[in-house]
């Protein structure tokens, strides 16, 4: 279990959005419209991607701690520790964020999306059409 | 946008599934129980799992293949290309799967899950509770 893969960024956030703290803990909690500027070779991926489609973004949360085991959920020293796997953390090994978004707009290898709560410059590692049922 | 991240299995599916062409399209579908083995570093950061819990289970499908731009969707060649981007095709440039289970045993830095339609041997990278919601 020792291998690694390399992930790739197929694009990055464009948001006003820059200060993690200031970031909402989860997807469904809100958060702003946010751009996601597609890297050229990835547009074509994306071509049939329509205006009111639900996605599910998966980022690459690059400014994560990688090597945390256990934290005080939501950020709340109060709050009792818990394993990582039991919540949203970004700190976390593989620091892979997911947002259910809301294409707003498609343009010239950009799609514009409704809560995205990820910072400016984060990278972008896939889109998914969101399944009714679940995942 | 040219950096890579390095993911790093948590764990590895044990599963009877062995055949890709067998699996199931999608988790919604229906998939077998399988195990997670958890990687001994990682076990700690699942100590907080439970039966019960509904969890999405990353894994990275190491058998695809990432340079696949538009896919024929469900590997149905009468169904017209789409951008792997608008399907749920394991072939897109960052092969992470979505597969939301229930905890069905906890043992021995091993869960058995419901519905997780990945063969024997995939690596899994992130362990998220499920929210009510979205995502």
């Amino acid at each position: 279990m020792s291998d690694g893969f390399a992930v790739v960024p197929i694009g990055v956030v464009s948001s006003a959005l820059t200060d993690p703290a200031a970031a909402p803990k989860q997807g469904v909690e809100g958060g702003p419209a946010a751009r996601i500027v597609l890297a050229p070779e990835w547009i074509d991926a994306a071509a049939d991607i329509s205006v009111g489609d639900r996605l599910v973004v998966l980022t690459w949360l690059h400014l994560a701690d990688r090597r945390t085991v256990r934290v005080h959920p939501r950020d709340d020293p109060a709050a009792p520790l818990r394993g990582v796997f039991s919540t949203r953390s970004a700190d976390r090994p593989n620091p892979v964020g997911l947002h259910e978004v809301t294409v707003l707009e498609v343009a010239d290898g950009q799609l514009r999306v409704s809560d995205l709560e990820a910072v400016d410059g984060t990278p972008v590692i896939d889109l998914k059409p969101v399944l009714r049922g679940g995942a």
